[in-house]
């Protein structure tokens, strides 16, 4: 055998990058399993044209005609022996998300695939990986130690343990890593601030994984390895003892955490992404929203391509810090003038959230939802409040702790997801909506008279009869003409209903006759209809249950389209049918999901809402679940 | 006018006993609205034999004739004038519940109405009426505060706070009242132990009237009256300031509450009464079975006419005090080695509880749910616990402590009743249920040596997907198999499935395939079809629904049959079209309610299953639900 001998494997394409050129390796005097076997280390490909020119000609030439016939980027297997060319194997290459971007693209504009191959080479789940940023593992940062990879993305960041730290340090421009042993919904400030999250306990669905992807911010969870000792200030990882102001990086995807900066490789959201989305839509019947509770994520949703907000949540709104004290105040209001008062401060506020995110979706509808969860999610716990109570220095002070006590005591429930929250609150204590109500209208208003084409939806919450509909329509209509007729202006606003109890889709027809528009709430819908509380099941027996082989997926990250499923359609079935002009839509994490996506499109929805960071996901979705129904169609 | 002049009111019956005389008041010298006014006092009818007694013998056989004429006691005004008698009015006169039994059966004897006609005359809340003791009001007792009707029934007894003392005192053959602020599972010692229950916050479904009305004791709630100094041990009402060991009575019907012993009348449970529900139970299609959780109230049913038990919860087994600790052991086993230990221990106790039930029901099947409560609720309270840990006096206490605070933290959840509990128990933690099927296999077996017929039926609670009840069978069935081989033993056990969240109900037909039976929880399912928490809806907002008439009934009184109806439905047309022979019945407070009975009759069940107390109720109202159906049809 001679020097013009060896085997070598190659693509059409850089696997990484997608460039058309040959790409791969060539090992010398080897034999077949040598190159792949990594035994020794071959040269690059380009090597072979000193080595045997006329055999790497023909290579060029084959290869370039395996992929043309395959239509797709070809992974080779060849030998050369005295300097002949021997093929031995070729295979659809693997390639990274961005090569499968580029490959796609290139070739359909060049008319060597359809649209709907297009769309089917590439993946929504490939989609996702190109919009976080990621740790560049070609600096070979070493592990310090490893989580749960709870949401995908990297992130550096000097560590904190509180909100306060999380604030104070943001403020002078650092950027920070929440860092604790879990979180609770009252970090959610801290979260906010934060670049990332880690914690010691709590899975892939604890309170901190679920917020975090929702926010697509990188979260690494249950990273035992941590040790907290917070009268020291100190975590301990490994021989390392760390403290607030540290820095620490995290890959949310992996799970990684490392000592120190690591250097990242920001998402390169290139014109071909954009336009594979844009054919995408193209393509759809599936309108995809965004659920986005202020400007910013607003705007950013609308850069993703969302048109329009399928669910604007106000309660983040009223868990802002400069408001909370407000809203506490109209919580433990224990006369309805007192109420009032706070009502009509927080007005003002409500109306510049409203103003906010209308203009940044102008143009497309913002449904918005009036407040869903139970009050005493705005109160400082019991604990905390029994320790001001005991700590109180001054009469005033214990009187307000106490009273904070009581209010808390008052509103205490046993299981909070099904107690009094949504539209019950709505009945019990009709001023908060009307407050909400009046809010948007005048935000409305102000934005019409921009010049802008504001494009609200009012949403009630929670409904499961629909006379609870019929109550809070009319609560709704009367406001709204109210402030209209002060302003001497016309117009009416969509009614509509979440879609979130299974009664409600028993009863759809009835509800569907007081609604324009019906959005069901797969979340609650899901915990419901399976009796499953989210935060205690993940936790406590999905694992086992997905173990076991008692469900194949998480009925909270896939639509449980058996059961779940047909009270959707028994809902669209029947809402469709009293009024068919309802409009019907999905919000909550399931809007964001490919199979569920699918399900939704069969069903025959006008839309799916999901996080802004999940709209590119659910475009490409969306189109693939049409072209999906198109084959099937063809096949039969 | 002479004296032989005046204006009477007389029934047919006396109203109060159905004894057959006429019974009645005259004026003499009165007109029309003197006598019903009320501004004099009437004589006795008898005194018109002596003033007119030519009128009086003409009223006599004309009441006889309207009686004999319209088939029902009657109710007349007449006046006499110079000793001619003029009838006024005749209608259908009202009576007690006694004398309604006891008219209608003495006209059924006598052939003067059918059966369906004597079924229609006794209502079932008269039934109910007559099952319960109550206070002499002849004895004229002074109130001494009123609260709410919680429980119907009046009882006396010494007043007691704590389960502690409710125990000791009737240890030592006192009766005892449990007087409370409020009640929680942790009384549940002392309400059994006690008489009635009395306290001074809760409304109508607050857990000390919802418990109360499950065991069919007297409750009074809400005296908001009573005001607690448990420093000094004192409950004042109004001026009079008792302690423990003063005596109370109460009136559970009226909400009355009266200081020192007051004179009961017991229920007089007549002839009459049983032969009634004797000639129901021929007419019905549907049977009666009672909730029974021990001997002593599987007797009680049985003696009420219950025919079997149709759910046997074992956690209240699990809560009798010399037990507790060794149920704690188990939970907080923190390996699989001490958790066998502490179940072998409870096996012996668990075997003879079954050994017992199934004696008191022998020959009647008895369907025995296996553990359904969070592991949780058999721990004492976190507040309670790090009391402990701040008292402890040695470090022994101080780590036993210490370690129940970790389970109760690591148990915790956010919506217990959506949380780890039911079959999910089971799939996660399987030997206490096979501990379960063990004693309910070796109760069996000792029963059918002694010669008697025990028919067990083992119930998997809070089924979702069919494969929960595929691992759950095949448990129950290898144990029990296990157990009978060991014992040269042959035969088989039912094997069923709770159907109480709307998903198993949307996939009935696959549970079906692997169940017996279906039992309809239809307190679950009316709390995951509204996504209500009954604990939470009843105290907050649900009074609100129904005076604004968003809800014509609270729904976990009065079946939903419009939503949880249609869920019952779908599982019952689909169970019994997988598995035709699918026994399918209803537990849960439903199930003694007459309307909802109706709804369970109509559907077609087997059985429905309500506290021992409802029993009569029930089987009266299966009864009358078959004669409704059948008039029904004439009808048509």
């Amino acid at each position: 055998m001679g020097v013009n001998s060896g085997t070598g494997v190659c693509f059409t394409r850089n696997p990484s990058t997608g460039e058309k050129r040959l790409y791969g390796e060539f090992l010398a005097r080897a034999q077949g399993e040598d190159v792949v076997s990594g035994t020794r280390t071959p040269q690059d490909i380009s090597s072979l044209e000193d080595l045997a020119p006329c055999a790497y000609a023909e290579l060029l030439r084959t290869a370039s005609l395996l992929e043309e016939h395959y239509g797709d980027m070809q992974d080779i297997e060849f030998t050369v022996e005295e300097g002949q060319l021997y093929l031995l194997q070729t295979r659809v290459g693997k390639r990274s998300p961005k090569a499968a971007l580029s490959i796609a693209m290139e070739m359909f504009h060049s008319h060597k695939i359809e649209r709907d191959e297009l769309l089917s080479r590439v993946t929504p789940q490939q989609i996702e990986q190109m919009l976080h940023r990621s740790i560049d593992y070609a600096q070979q940062p070493s592990v310090l130690t490893v989580g749960l990879p709870a949401s995908p993305g990297a992130a550096c960041g000097v560590i904190v343990y509180s909100n306060e730290a999380a604030l104070r340090l943001t403020k002078n421009g650092y950027k920070v890593l929440l860092v604790r042993p879990e979180t609770s919904p009252d970090d959610i400030q801290g979260i906010i601030a934060s670049q990332g999250i880690l914690t010691s306990r709590g899975g892939m669905t604890s309170h901190a994984a679920v917020v975090a992807r929702g926010m697509g911010k990188p979260c690494v969870c249950g990273a035992e390895a941590l040790s907290f000792d917070f009268t020291r200030g100190t975590v301990t990882i490994g021989e390392h003892v760390l403290k607030e102001g540290d820095t620490l990086s995290l890959d949310g995807t992996t799970g990684k955490v490392f000592l120190g900066e690591v250097s990242l490789v920001e998402p390169d959201l290139s014109d071909e992404f954009w336009d594979l989305l844009q054919i995408a839509d193209n393509e759809s019947r599936l309108k995809v929203r965004a659920n986005a509770d202020n400007p910013h994520d607003a705007a950013l949703a609308r850069r993703f391509g969302a048109q329009g907000i399928g669910l604007c949540r106000t309660e983040h709104m009223f868990m802002e810090a400069e408001r909370l004290p407000i809203v506490q105040a109209m919580i433990m209001a224990e006369h309805e003038d007192d109420r009032n008062v706070a009502l009509q401060r927080l007005l003002p506020m409500q109306r510049s959230d409203f103003y906010g995110i209308l203009k940044a979706m102008d143009g497309y509808p913002v449904t918005i939802r009036l407040l869903d969860p139970p009050l005493h999610e705005f109160l400082p716990s019991r604990e905390e409040l029994k320790e001001q109570v005991a700590s109180a220095t001054t009469p005033a002070t214990r009187i307000r702790a106490e009273r904070a006590l009581r209010a808390v005591d008052r509103l205490h429930e046993n299981n909070p997801m099904l107690g009094h929250r949504g539209c019950r609150l709505g009945i019990t204590t009709p001023s908060i909506y009307a407050m909400q109500v009046e809010a948007i209208a005048l935000a409305t208003l102000d934005l019409q008279r921009e010049g802008f084409s504001p494009q609200p939806e009012i949403m009630i919450p929670l409904v499961s009869h629909h006379r609870e509909l019929v109550l809070m329509r009319r609560l709704v209509e009367d406001k709204w003409q109210e402030v209209l007729q002060e302003q001497s202006a016309q117009g009416e606003v969509p009614i509509g209903s979440m879609i979130e109890v299974p009664r409600a889709c028993l009863v759809a027809q009835d509800i569907a006759k007081h609604a324009d528009f019906f959005s069901f709430g797969t979340n609650d819908l899901t915990q419901t209809a399976f009796g499953f509380s989210r935060d205690d099941a993940e936790g406590k027996f999905l694992p086992s249950y997905i173990a076991q082989d008692v469900l194949e997926h998480n009925p909270f990250a896939v639509l449980d389209v058996e059961g779940v499923g047909q009270l959707m359609r028994m809902a669209f079935t029947h809402g469709r049918e009293a009024k068919p002009s309802l409009k019907v839509g999905i919000c909550g994490e399931h809007g964001g999901e490919p199979t569920s996506i699918a399900f939704c499109h069969e069903l025959g929805l006008d839309y799916v809402s999901c996080s802004p960071f999940r709209v590119p996901v659910a475009r490409l979705a969306a189109a693939r679940a049409k072209t999906a129904e198109q084959n099937k169609q063809v096949d039969k």
